[in-house]
C-alpha cells in the first residue's frame, strides 16, 4: 500500500469548485531569487533547421499566398562567464515546452539556469511544431475552408490536469500526493499552465527534431544532448542520424528505450557514446489507473545491458535505488531538482573532458 | 521614386530556387557575443492569468476527459544586478512571439537583453493563445472528430515571407531593400523562422491579454508596458482595464490608435499616464502593394493630440523626423535597434522616477 496524503491546496485541480473560478496567477513574490548573482558571457536565442513551404492564401490565413517557413527549432541559451563544462542541450517532453527547464511551478531555480551556474553553456529548445518553434497551420486552415477533410488535421494533444497528476506520479490519485512526493504539488495549477497543444504525433517517420538536434550539436562542436519523457530517446535518434557533434546522451524518464527494436548496427553506433538513463520513484503506479512506468524502466535496463554488451558505456540512474525517494516524472521540477542535477553533472564531468 | 537595391542573399525568400532547398540554419558563429559580461540578479519565467476549462476526451486529444488550463500568459525576465529603472514589459506583434525582442535575425543583441544591461528589469511575454502560452485546442480536435463544424475553428493566421517583406517595410518589393533599409535583410530567412500561427483574431471582444498584462503590472508594482504592431495598443487597453500597476505606455508601430473610437472618458483615463508612440521610416509603401502605414500614423497623431488636449502627456516619436532613416516595422531588430532603444529609454527615464 503506497502512503498518501491529502493536499488541500491542490484542490484547484479537482472537483466542481474549479469550474467557474479563474486560477490565481502565481505571485511574483513567490518566486525565490538566488542569493548570488548570475554572471553571463551572453544570453540569447536562435533557430536551427527549417525549410520553406509554398502555401495558398487559405492555408496561410492572412493577406495572400506565398512561402512560409516550417520545421525550424527555437533554441535559447545561457553562456556562463566562467565555463567549466561542455554545452548541455535540454529537450522537453510531450505537451510541454522549454519552460519545463526554467523556473519551477513553485518558483525555484530550474536546470536551465542551474547548469549555467555550474559552468555549463546551457541550451533549451522548443520542439519543432510547438511553442516558439511554431507549427504548420495549413491543414487546419484548409479544413476550416472546406478544402480538406477535417480528419486530415493533426490531432492536437494535451493531457487533462487530473490525468497528468497520476501519470506524472505526483500521487496515486488526483489531488492526493505520495507522502514522500518531491513534486511541489501545491503548485500543480501552475504546472498545468506549462502545457501547450502537441502536434508531435503528426510527424512522419522522419521527425525533424532529430536532424535539428544533430545540427545544433554540430554547431556547438561537442554537446551533451538531454531529452525528457516523449523526447527521452531524441538524443539517441539524433546520434544515430549524425553523431559528429554529440559527446554524451542523457535520457530522462523515456517511454522505454526500444531495447528490442534497435538493430545491432544501431546499438553499435550508440555504444560509441556515454549514455545515462534517469528514472525517479513510484514507477509502479496503481493498476486502477491503468498505467505503469515499470515496463519502460525495465525496457531501458535491457537497452543498457545490450549497449554495454556491445562494449558501450551506458548506465541507469534510478534515484530511489540511491535512497532518494519520491521523485516524480517531472524530476527537473521536483523539490530536490538540484540534487538530481548534481548527480547528472557528476556523470557528465566523468564522461567528458573539460571544455577548451 | 523610392531608391531600392537588389539584395542577393535575400533570394531565399523569392522565386522557385527556394522550393525544394532547406533553409540553411543560422550558424552559431554568426551570433555576436557582447563584449562585457551580463550580471544578473536573476533570470526565469512564470505565468499570469489562466483558468480551467472542462473538456471531453476528444477535445483533449490524449488519454481522457477532464480539465485543462487556458488563457495563461508566459512571462520571462532578466533582472539586472544593478537596477536603475522601472520594470519594462515587452509584448510582440501578430504572428510572432516574445522572440521578437531577443537576439536579432542576424545575431545581434535584442531589446530584452539591452534594457537589462541599461538597468531595467526586463520582461518579455508570449501573447495568450500563442507559443509558450499555449492555446485552446478543443475546437480543432472537435472538428477533426466530426463533432463540430470545421468553420467554427479559429483561423490560424500567418504571413507569407514575401508579403511580410513589403508590409514590414524592408523594401518596396519582395527581395528588394530600400537603399537606406535598417532591417538586416540578408537574414530575412531567419526572421521568417520567428513566425508562428496566430489565433488572436479568435478572441471575443474581451481579450485575455489585456487582463493578463494589467495583472502583471500590478505584480510588478509599477511597470512600463510596451506593445508592438498588432499588440501596439495592448498597453492602452490594459491601462483602461486596471491602471494601478502601470506607470507609462509605449506603442511601437500600432495599427492606428483608435483616435476617433476611444470615448472622452477613456481618453481622460489614458491622459493620466505618459504615452509614447513610435514609428519608423517609409510609412508610404507603394500603392501597387495596396498597403500603407501612413493612415495608422496619422490616426496616432490625432490620438496624441486628443490625449494632450485632455491635459495628458503623449508624444510621437517618428524616427525619420529625427534624421534617422530606413527603420522598418521590425524596429527592435533593425541594425540601429539599440539607437532606437536609447531614445525610448531616455523618454522612460524622463517620465518615471528612478526605481526604489
Amino acid at each position: 500500500m503506497v502512503p498518501v496524503c491529502k493536499v488541500a491546496s491542490a484542490g484547484l485541480l479537482t472537483g466542481a469548485l474549479m469550474m467557474a473560478a479563474p486560477l490565481s496567477a502565481q505571485k511574483l513574490e513567490e518566486i525565490s531569487r538566488p542569493k548570488g548573482p548570475l554572471s553571463l558571457e551572453s544570453t540569447g536565442s536562435f533557430f536551427v533547421g527549417g525549410h520553406a513551404a509554398k502555401q495558398n492564401a487559405t492555408e496561410i490565413g492572412l493577406y495572400g499566398d506565398g512561402e512560409i517557413t516550417v520545421d525550424q527549432m527555437y533554441v535559447q541559451y545561457l553562456i556562463p562567464q566562467k565555463r567549466s563544462g561542455l554545452p548541455v542541450v535540454m529537450v522537453h517532453g510531450g505537451t510541454l515546452t522549454g519552460k519545463s527547464y526554467e523556473t519551477t511551478p513553485d518558483g525555484r531555480m530550474g536546470w536551465y539556469e542551474y547548469f549555467a551556474r555550474r559552468g555549463f553553456p546551457s541550451y533549451v529548445v522548443d520542439q519543432v511544431g510547438r511553442a516558439r518553434s511554431g507549427f504548420n497551420q495549413a491543414p487546419f486552415n484548409a479544413a476550416r475552408a472546406g478544402a480538406a477533410n477535417p480528419q486530415s488535421q493533426p490531432n492536437l494533444r494535451r493531457v487533462a490536469n487530473d490525468v497528468a497528476w497520476v501519470r506524472f506520479r505526483f500521487g496515486p490519485k488526483a489531488g492526493e500526493a505520495f507522502s514522500d512526493s518531491q513534486f511541489p504539488v501545491a503548485a500543480a495549477s501552475e504546472f498545468a499552465k506549462q502545457a501547450v497543444p502537441d502536434l508531435g504525433q503528426s510527424f512522419p517517420a522522419y521527425d525533424p527534431n532529430f536532424s535539428a538536434l544533430a545540427a545544433l550539436a554540430q554547431q556547438l562542436k561537442g554537446a551533451v544532448l538531454m531529452g525528457h519523457s516523449q523526447a527521452g530517446r531524441y538524443p539517441f535518434e539524433a546520434a544515430l542520424l549524425a553523431p559528429s557533434g554529440i559527446r554524451a546522451l542523457v535520457a530522462i524518464e523515456p517511454p522505454g528505450c526500444k531495447a528490442a527494436e534497435y538493430s545491432d548496427d544501431q546499438i553499435t553506433k550508440l555504444a560509441r557514446l556515454p549514455i545515462l538513463v534517469v528514472y525517479g520513484d513510484h514507477l509502479e503506479t496503481p493498476q486502477s489507473q491503468g498505467v505503469s512506468w515499470l515496463p519502460f524502466f525495465q525496457d531501458c535496463e535491457k537497452f543498457v545491458a545490450r549497449v554495454n554488451a556491445a562494449k558501450g558505456n551506458a548506465k541507469m540512474l534510478h534515484t530511489s535505488e540511491l535512497g532518494i525517494r519520491g521523485n516524480s516524472h517531472m524530476i527537473m521540477q521536483d523539490r530536490n531538482n538540484l540534487q538530481i542535477a548534481d548527480l547528472i553533472i557528476k556523470w557528465i564531468r566523468e564522461m567528458t573532458r573539460p571544455a577548451r
